[in-house]
């Protein structure tokens, strides 16, 4: 049997690798139209920051590796140029000498990867101008930066990549500003969690413009003109607007693309074609949770993928069980993760959402290094299972999400977290761990009438609240809600007598803790309509400051 | 309803605030017959060591606290003396004043905690001899050592508290002695694993004496006389030999007690006695994989066990589902987990079970700050689910834990893990996270044939196996395997006429990686008995070394 993979990036590899170990027997060709294979896309932007990242870190393995290793056979700079199905017959151009060849396959695995999306803007074709997509743009940007010395860097997009790269590029000295079209940075997060990672770039001297659509790149001034009348000194300008997967010659062939518009494949990676596969970036994906498609490039997943084609091509029986989403980047000293859905995904789902703010320390207090995190968790007030979560915090960022999913992976209800038994020593969590907490506040909203109120949902029906805080007379003074009404958690059930039993009332602390202390004495005392503000004072203050 | 608790630490506590969180009516009162509560015994060898954590910092509420929190009395310096079940009436006497006096219970809940195990050695009762079991405790051993200034201690007993106190009184450079009854330190993990361990202490300049029990401790010599003739100098000696449920005074009042010695209650923590619950290190538990009762003193657990209680007794449905005996420990540079069942302890279950070791970079290894993990899994063969999980490595070791610990009490099998969705990026993982790359091992052994053999059984069967370590020549030869064949992967295939088809074959390379690759190649080219060496050569090297 042959197999034919194009594209030898982490998908096709995947693949292969797991095609060769399943079955001495096939042939196993691949076709990559770039001379780099088998390479870590995501260290790319690290690879151009910094110097201890060599080129071959990126990319260990060359063809003859895999000639050796798995009795592969990788054909770079050859360019696939068209499938004809009813023969089962590819047409290849070898890059190099431009000759064009006919090949046979059994198999067929797309692995085409993700293109750029490159957004209409006037001027994006000067030499100054770059995607990161690949170890050959990296290569050019590096050289563009040791030739040029730019001092000044605008950074289009604020995903991922972007965050990334704006980091490497400030460790470099280069002055950066990141332009995002839409309203907040990191536009996968949720808003107000996305601000702490706006302020974290703003406190490490990336200027941020958010709302703002770059129109024009001027070459000879180099400046980036925004829709806002903005005009940005840019010496090297990087687009990092996204991806889309790269389909044509699936289409061209007549595979069917999937609602997302990448192709669409069932659990086994197999497309609406007989014999012929999709892995990786350029296959559609669909959520864990419930199903719906989506489509999220990530080496992770292209891993993932690659493999199970590999065995199911050679007899196999691995199944996709789809994704979460799960996504995590390190923005200069911060770490944001997330799993499964944000509020705002859930919401357009048709989830009714119970969501909350669950401001802990990593560790323990009084041990070093300690820091806080912020998680934010979004959970189905009908089955009670978690959507998704959302943390930012400096340190155990990476744990905690890794937590959260596999908690979700098993379809965990909110109140099976605080059940957990995971491991507590002072070096490295809580006694009861913060995503135990998670769980009790969810499942005390969801199943015992504690309810949590975001500041959102709180601001857009604020005249209906009387606000009860519940801090010191001393940290209310230095700052407070308008219009609060000061009663320390000391004094509430004395002074409780100032409150109307059926009014509603929302109570808060500095983070939350004390708040739903407040919260049950009310209740206990009769108050019928109370509400604990989520991620108290604290997260009313970011979402109010930043 | 009067709801009296017996001990204020960590479950005593849980108890209260979770009692008076659920209702504001009761009465809830704490006798407690040391001075300090509700405080940190996880942090006590670090307060011994590191001058950072402050006193305040361990125990940062007293009672005063909680009567203005809470509304809960808590009466430290009181004893409480004996229990009439018939009359529900404590007797209690006041340490400070001597007077003794009755009180009525309605509900009674027993967090006695643990006591030391003291072990049988001439001396114990010398001023220069510690248990670190308090606050107290911690004060007088910092007390002596600033005051006598010891040039040398012996620990006796190395589990979780002997490591910590090791690592801390080192810092304070002392040098540090630790002996071991049983022939591996931190007795809790499997032989090979705690090799590890016993060199990073050794690395560390901690002497180390296992296999060896200390008989006798010359209070003017200041020497500590093992039963094999080692004499060591001490100036300080603490005793660590692990703990044991305080339950004194629940035998005199007839409360039945578990097959551990600990305290028997049902999922509510409820005791065989009406109205009398017991939570907290006093408390059996169980394993959640298979019910088996078990006494694991954890201070998460005692948190757990101590809310369960606080609910139920004011209305609640919380119930206790299990532990996995989860547990980590810093030690020097090294990070040691664990959760579920050892080979060793899953075996004496009665499980048939499939063991390996898995060793891996925590992080993509061309990142800064990258280093080994080794994880050794064991997962049972009839039903595939895990059984437990060790891990030692120097970075991300508990983020691997955890989730290992949410996926076995989510009852997963070896090949659920592959399809996680773990976040990656090259700060914090691989693409294929480590704990996938176990599922992954797992699953091949467990249904395709690609057996995996630990050294252990290797060794105990050594002339049934023909070894082919399929490394480089230059590797063979810087050392190998008694009567082990060199045959490079590159040149297996070719080289595969050397070997019987039928043979029992064991292979290996460094790790295990090039060594699954051999197995498949062996195994594609039908061969029947293909073994792969668990961990390779570095796990042979590290077993008949250490």
């Amino acid at each position: 049997m042959r197999i034919i993979i194009i594209g030898s990036v982490a998908a096709g590899t995947s693949v292969a690798a797991k095609a060769r170990r399943n079955n001495l027997d096939n042939e196993i060709v691949i076709y990559e139209k770039d001379k780099d294979i088998s390479y870590s896309v995501c260290g790319l932007p690290y690879y151009i920051g910094e110097e201890y990242i060599q080129r071959e870190d990126l990319s260990p393995r060359n063809p003859a590796w895999f000639k050796k290793r798995f009795d592969i056979d990788i054909h770079i700079e050859h360019e696939v140029l068209a499938i004809d199905v009813s023969k089962k017959e590819l047409e290849v151009k070898n890059l190099q000498t431009g000759v064009i060849f006919y090949d046979h396959y059994d198999i067929l695995v797309l692995a085409t990867g993700a293109a750029p999306l490159k957004p209409n803007i006037e001027g994006l074709d000067s030499e100054h101008v770059f995607c990161l997509r690949n170890i050959i743009s990296a290569d050019k940007i590096k050289e563009y930066i040791k030739a040029r010395q730019p001092v000044s860097a605008v950074i289009v997009g604020s995903g991922f990549i972007g965050m990334e790269v704006a980091e490497n590029l400030i460790k470099t000295g280069i002055q950066v500003a990141v332009v995002e079209a839409v309203e907040q940075v990191m536009p996968s997060y949720d808003p107000e969690m996305s601000l702490r990672i706006k302020n974290e770039l703003q406190d490490n001297q990336v200027q941020v413009f958010t709302g703002e659509k770059v129109v024009k790149i001027n070459a000879e001034e180099r400046t980036v003109v925004t829709d806002k009348g903005s005009v940005l000194p840019g010496d090297l300008v990087i687009i990092s607007t996204g991806v889309k997967p790269a389909v044509g010659i699936a289409q061209q062939a007549g595979v069917e693309l999937g609602t997302t518009g990448a192709i669409k494949v069932n659990c086994h990676m197999q497309t609406s074609i007989k014999d012929i596969y999709a892995v990786g970036d350029c296959a559609e994906s669909y959520f864990l949770m419930d199903g719906t498609p989506c489509y999220r490039p990530m080496g992770s997943t292209a891993n993932k993928t690659g493999r199970i084609a590999g065995d199911v091509i050679t007899g196999g029986s691995l199944s996709f069980r789809g994704i979460l989403g799960t996504g995590i980047v390190k923005v200069f000293n911060l770490t944001c993760g997330q799993t499964g859905y944000t509020e705002r995904e859930a919401k357009k789902a048709g989830y009714d959402v119970e969501v909350i703010h669950n401001i802990k320390p990593n560790q323990t207090e009084y041990f070093a290094g300690s820091s806080e995190l912020v998680i934010k968790a979004v959970a189905d007030r009908k089955t009670e299972k978690l959507l998704g979560v959302q943390i930012i915090g400096k340190k155990g960022v990476d744990k905690r999400i890794d937590v959260f999913a596999t908690a979700i992976t098993f379809g965990a209800k909110a109140g099976d977290l605080a059940h957990l038994d995971l491991a507590y020593a002072p070096p490295f969590s809580t006694t009861k761990d913060p995503v135990m907490y998670t769980g009790m506040i969810l499942d005390n909203a969801l199943n015992r009438d504690r309810k949590i109120i975001t500041f959102q949902e709180f601001k857009s029906n604020r005249k209906k609240f009387t606000v009860v805080d519940v801090r010191s007379n001393r940290d209310f003074e230095k700052g407070h809600i308008e219009g609060a009404i000061n009663i320390p958690l000391g004094s509430l059930r004395e002074k409780s007598e100032q409150l109307l039993k059926n009014q509603s009332i929302v109570v808060h602390c500095n983070k939350g803790v004390t708040g739903n202390a407040a919260q049950n004495v009310l209740i206990n005392l009769g108050f019928t309509d109370v509400y604990n503000l989520s991620g108290g004072y604290k997260e009313y203050k970011t979402e109010t400051t930043f």
